[in-house]
């Protein structure tokens, strides 16, 4: 929707500098926009906003004097501006009947106003979807399943598919009950090819704000707080609980009936033991997971490690070299 | 499939102590059970038995005394037979037609009796699927795939893609030949989003009894040995194979031509080498994996050791701290 | 494609010993091949070359004299030379229609000839797909995604969905215009499931002849080098690069922002660290990923360091064991 610099500025609340009627179409980099973009310099790369074809660039101080066919608006986070801008630029009124002829839903669906739901999307018996969500393509929603508003769902994500849980009799497993369901509460986004299970006897729950890249598995009766966000591939098992407002990298491994405090940050490839509890508000790495800090100078000793034992074997007259 | 306390004690082969007509019609947890639920306690959780509302209970001693409106059902293990009743309570007959009209279905594909094709599945030529198999919606099996009795395939799941095996020809790859097929055995399932390639010129094969989780990867040529259990986001490499009845973690990863001997234990996230032979039998956890005794005393060892350098250099009147 | 032993001969630039007009109709391993399949045997499994019935194999060196119903073809890659002959071998015309009645394809989108599209696939709006693709069942490509010649993509690989770029805004996170596109460049093939999502204000490049297995997350704004091999359930995040020729094993994962050199090599689970420069041409493990020498002498430290300290300090008359 297009906006002039004088409407962005007071959008994103800052200050404009230079002409105030720009008109803006869409938002870009400072390296691919034109005249008619809207585009942000974070402070370290300020010098860059010099060379942008930009029509209009937030930044947080002017860099150079603004002219007659470019504006600078200055705000506290250039990107957070930006983005906020962005939202309101780049809408477009939609067109086309928002639920796709193809996609396969159940008598029993309710789907609130202004939801879309994409092509090849199947909606199991009872499910319920707000208002204002993007379902994309080939979207499954088990029976059951409880969607908030504004949510956004990636294609192929599966939601409310049964959890993992068997009972062994022998050496046989028998399929544990798998009719608890799942709620995604407001303003979730769920990455492609992500798997949400249902619960077992409980419920699947992802609160409130909380964004899902692709690839996630989250098993049954787990529940993600609010405000969370979580990397591609990472995995959830099953009752376990992430903490609100924590920052779940990639790859990341969560053993069962794990409790991951308020903000707790795991970097990529972390992996947290059944049962554990994590403590917030550090950032931990490594296989169990521990204090950052900690890992780092493991691995640098680690390393060093050699050296070290070959001179303390010297200065003691120990035979032979470590690795003979 | 509503059932009386009696029969449930008949089902399970566990002794019934209270009322014998008390109405079961579906199964719950301890804390969420109304009077027309199962549940069952396992023994440490046995005082927790006393606050449900469950109509009968499945334990391993009786608690208190069963009164006019709760029956105990006493069992040798009762999260066992709680699963196998919720079998029998839960069954409910398949209503509308087994096939989904939105299927795609080669003409040559034969489905057993009794067998559930849901929204949106692929199922390509000569494909075979068994009797009483569910395959949810959008479930692709790629040509010659042979899928046995009772199989349950979650949504998204892909079984029978090509293998990953090129031929380097100077800078280019060459592909492979991926003519071989995929045999599920009876009695498996498999997860949402889960990938199972075909064989190049041999046959993937999972066993009988075998339970894959979600958003799992197994490669061309892999065999799986029954009563085999497989955590979500596991990768198996080309032409390996692991024995029956193992139990491999999540995000797991096994090199190729590896071969993991029956009743492996391998714990999340571990790394098994390219052509390594595993021995069953023990946990092995980390990467390379290897025994969780001695990874765990390694783990140990290696956050002890800034303190250890540093004692032992002052003993020997070595200069500079470790990390100096 | 029917061929003579003579004519694969001349495909694969190879000497021709025995018969050259045995008809071969399809490719087998040695083990399963009949009369009418061309096999190949790798120089160390040249013995099992005479137990084989193939009616012609490729060699490094003839092992014994052909016979009136078998052939030998001496290559200097046999393996190579196979893959090559099975390309001719296993050609068939496409009968059908090449675009699935219940793929969902927007009225903008443009197909090159001879590309087929399987069942519920769907093409977003201004998609471009080049000459000669494949993509298998339930492909999704979001709008503007370009696909050169020759692509392969396998059943439920997603190309071009939101990446994942939010901007802290308090406790909520706001959504980072992800407008960029997807360009995948000829010959390249896409496993099953596999993610590769849209640049944020830039585009994400997968460059000519790489090869991508299953379930692989690929984020926004990476570029991809020409003819990389990259294996299942590896994840590389935004605004990295992978230099061309490149060698990347599975579940390994790449930091935001790291930039990997031409022929990076890098061991299963490896794990790259945010904004890391990466070196080519040896190979890499662990995580951080470390040259693997190096790896393996830190591994090969750590199992024996118990007893290194135990002996230090014994000799040193250092009180208790090291776990004491």
């Amino acid at each position: 929707m297009r906006q002039t610099s004088l409407q962005i500025s007071e959008l994103t609340g800052g200050q404009l500098s230079g002409p105030e009627n720009i008109v803006l179409e869409s938002v870009a980099s400072l390296k691919n926009a034109a005249a008619s973009d809207l585009s942000y310099a974070e402070p370290r790369f300020q010098a860059n906003a010099l060379q942008s074809n930009a029509g209009c660039i937030l930044v947080s101080a002017v860099p150079v004097e603004a002219s007659a066919n470019r504006s600078f608006i200055v705000v506290r986070n250039p990107k957070l501006a930006f983005a906020q801008a962005a939202t309101v630029l780049l809408w477009k009124p939609q067109s086309g009947t928002p639920i796709h002829s193809t996609a396969v839903i159940d008598p029993s669906v309710t789907i609130g106003e202004g939801t879309r739901v994409g092509a090849g999307c199947v909606l199991g018996q009872n499910v319920k979807v707000g208002t204002g969500c993007v379902l994309y393509p080939r979207v499954v929603l088990y029976p059951n399943v409880e969607i908030g508003d504004n949510v956004i769902i990636h294609a192929g994500a599966v939601i409310g598919a049964d959890g993992f849980g068997f009972v062994k009799d022998g050496d046989r497993y028998v399929k544990f009950p798998q009719i608890g369901t799942v709620i995604i509460e407001d303003d979730v986004e769920i990455g492609a090819n992500t798997c949400i299970d249902r619960g077992s006897l409980e419920t699947t729950v992802i609160r409130r704000g909380t964004k899902i890249d692709n690839l996630v598995q989250i098993a049954h009766n787990v529940e993600i707080g609010e405000h969370t966000v979580i990397a591609a591939q990472t995995g959830i098992s099953g009752s376990s609980t992430v903490g609100p407002r924590s920052i779940i990298g990639g790859q990341v491994g969560i053993g069962e009936h794990a409790r991951l405090d308020p903000q707790t940050i795991l970097g990529g490839q972390a992996g947290v033991l059944n049962g554990k509890r994590v403590r917030g508000g550090e950032i931990l790495w490594g296989t169990p997971a521990r204090p950052l800090k900690e890992f780092l100078e493991q691995q640098a000793h680690l390393s060093r490690l050699p050296n070290w034992i070959d001179e303390i074997k010297r200065k003691l007259g120990l035979r032979g070299k470590l690795d003979s």
